[in-house]
């Protein structure tokens, strides 16, 4: 193995993670949110709050589509890149054939790999996203993701007109698509005025057994525990190296068990963690029980508040760690469990 | 930028199209088929031939799970290569939420990329597959996709016991999971004696406005027709560069549009063309109409027949081109079109 080979490997750290040496910059980014959110405590930090669920089409899927696409164009249009220097988008988003996304993405005419990590996708799609430009195979690349309200319901559960009563422990999904415009750097241009994606660890499927789909923090609680404990077992750091852990949508339920999780691990991140479910609705106020959730979730938490967070200096290092419950209403019907998976992204900002 | 990024850079070639400086090796490869593909005339390309369409277990979906882990083990095995030293998955299949793949994969442990391409998958998972291995980020990865004939037809068309019939333009989807152990290669190391990914190409989704679910060949053949375009510009090749250039399941139909786009684009593939949907199935004896279709159809066909050819000799490169038809249920009951997508990975055994 020659010099170049061994540098390029030797950015795969411990078991799980990608350390980067040229860390990829977040040029831009978008968040495009419902009305719900709209009235959330994170509010004034979106791009563009829709009070129309269909976002102006003719069903929630098209919604979907539609806030997907716009989305995406802010994210290009704030970057001041031209469309035809992206070279490829990762998205992905919850819907069944990741119809959110195709008819969202198609008009754009930029190669697309489509990923499904449920809630997790955002990880996902920024993970590969970083690695594509770090090994300079583009110089810019879009990640997205989405989900909406009133699609997720009618998919996974219940038809909205029934009215059905909803337990405590479970989440409302978040209505919103978040995007991002990540780009190369190099030595000679580390572009350290950006926030920017330093490492990224890759989560597997954890599956405690649990079988309550009104209960998806518990579902994703112990994936989020494996990967951020990986994390900082790879990185060999401990939970203060970070100004938060952020999940994605574990809900107050989930992130306790999360806390607890990693405390019998030794690793105690109470006091750096914060998940986006419980920030993006007044849960009380807006009787959204157990938190937000959902592909969109995470994506607009980050593109909305976490990334402002960063560039504004109030924080200086993010563990961004999205977090995913991998079940189908045919896997529920049929009696299985509902597994988890998380993947967490190391975002800095230090100029 | 220095000469190491320099030379990184470079890999980007065209529009769409990485040209991977160390071409990463497929070192092992497994194909498990149900009864209909062991019938097929590339039944004793196979590794297993199943009778039992639920694979040992209760149902098609946690067969088609069966028939994953069946696939992913028995590359690992094949390989030689410890478990441990396997870095990632990249795998998907047809399943909303991909619970053929999530309750497959689950036990392994390997950290996990879910993707969703529809049948164009396979494409979409050897292209990531190959871009990490070969940027340095893993030795070893797994890329796996699959599809069952059952569960398809109960997700996308009709329940099996309605015995409905079937238009001559309608495929039959494969029962089927191919896997494929991709390797890091070294100016030192070049593992010549294994086929090698030099070359993938990412596919757009092209939308020309097809409603027909029953004629999936018609939804994506313009984007395999785009996809192989733009390859063929990238590297400045002819088709006559490539023993074959072979598309996933466009079946009969399709096939036939993908020849005429291609020649009103000035480049006539009929000698190179064949199609994995049309050589799996005897489709007149085996009454499976237009041909063979899912993300398992071109799995096991690479992982059965072309890539034996390869490894022979018989074949020196191949232009491998999975094709998938954009759709859920719901967007197509909601009157949207079917766009389609397409990925090329150019696959040589050249020593």
């Amino acid at each position: 193995m020659n010099q170049n080979e061994q540098e390029k490997t030797n950015q795969a750290v411990g078991k799980q993670t990608i350390r980067f040496a040229c860390p990829p910059a977040i040029l831009s980014r978008a968040s495009i949110v419902g009305d719900m959110e709209g009235q959330g405590p994170l509010a004034s930090y979106f791009d563009q709050i829709e009070p129309d669920p269909a976002f102006g089409m003719d069903s929630w899927e098209e919604g979907e589509s539609e806030m997907v696409r716009r989305a995406v164009q802010t994210a290009i249009t704030k970057s001041g890149i031209a469309k035809e220097n992206i070279r490829y988008i990762f998205g992905g988003d919850l819907l069944g054939q990741l119809i959110g996304s195709t008819f969202g993405l198609k008009d754009f005419q930029i190669p697309i790999f489509g990923l499904y990590g449920a809630c997790s996708t955002c990880g996902e799609a920024l993970s590969l996203a970083a690695m594509t430009v770090n090994a300079g195979y583009a110089s810019h690349v879009i990640a997205v993701t989405s989900s909406h309200f009133g699609g997720a319901e009618k998919q996974f559960r219940f038809p909205l007109e029934y009215g059905n009563q909803r337990p405590l422990s479970s989440t409302w999904t978040v209505t919103g698509s978040g995007a991002f415009l990540v780009s190369a750097t190099s030595p000679d241009q580390p572009m350290k005025e950006y926030p920017r994606i330093t490492s990224v660890t890759t989560g597997k499927i954890v599956d405690y057994g649990v079988r309550d789909n009104m209960n998806m923090g518990a579902c994703m609680a112990p994936a989020a525990a494996d990967v951020i404990y990986q994390c900082l077992e790879d990185l060999a750091v401990k939970p203060s190296h970070f100004d938060k852990i952020i999940t994605g949508d574990l809900g107050k339920v989930g992130s306790e068990i999360l806390i607890k999780l990693l405390r019998d691990n030794d690793y105690d991140i109470e006091k750096q963690h914060m998940d986006c479910g419980v920030c993006i609705f007044d849960n009380e106020e807006q009787d959204t029980h157990s938190g937000g959730s959902g592909c969109g979730c995470a994506a607009v938490t980050l593109a909305g508040y976490i990334l402002h967070q960063l560039e504004s200096n109030e924080w200086k290092r993010v563990l961004f760690v999205p977090t995913g419950a991998l079940l189908s209403t045919v896997s529920f019907n049929e009696g299985q469990t509902i597994p988890g998976v998380a993947h967490a992204v190391v975002i800095e900002h230090i100029e």
